[in-house]
């Protein structure tokens, strides 16, 4: 039995801010909060939430420290993470470019 | 001030089913209520209420009609919904894609 489309999508990029959050850090090597928010448009509260669930699945790591004693929290995408993201866009294409091909 | 990337990510794709049923429509010019079914992996319930949505943004079409006197439903995405669709993969293909530049 072939998976369905709803299986192969993964669910960590079906919310449009974790979607947004994965973006914004795949090209970069790393990005703070106050960016990553500005970027995104994701409001404090929701971004903490859903960079917290990309977190559980190992897709991004997140780094507290302090630079001139102030607290900073950097924001990675992991291994995992780009190698999810690329498969995701890549299913995506996929409907696109074999328009002779149903699923 | 430009657009934040939720801002960009078009509303329409960031729930599984819609953008399941989206991408089983792309390649093809129709399909039945039950092959859309099986290939996306939705229940009769959830893929009429998304299928909704979808039409009441001009992304799908669905003309019903008899064949053998039995009721007949068919989902073609429309012109609208197959730019709007090229259009959020192009957003998701460029974090991939320009590496070095950051949104």
């Amino acid at each position: 039995m072939s998976p369905t489309l709803m299986n192969q999508l993964d669910d960590a990029f079906t919310n449009a801010l974790r979607l947004a959050i994965v973006s914004a850090l795949f090209p970069v090597e790393g990005m703070d909060f106050t960016m990553l928010k500005k970027i995104t448009g994701g409001t404090d509260g929701n971004l903490s939430i859903q960079a917290r669930k990309l977190e559980e699945v190992d897709y991004i790591q997140v780094e507290k420290d302090f630079v001139d004693r102030k607290p900073k929290t950097t924001y990675r995408l992991t291994d995992k993470g780009r190698e999810a993201f690329r498969q995701y866009v890549s299913l995506l294409e996929e409907a696109i470019r074999d328009k002779d091909k149903a699923f």
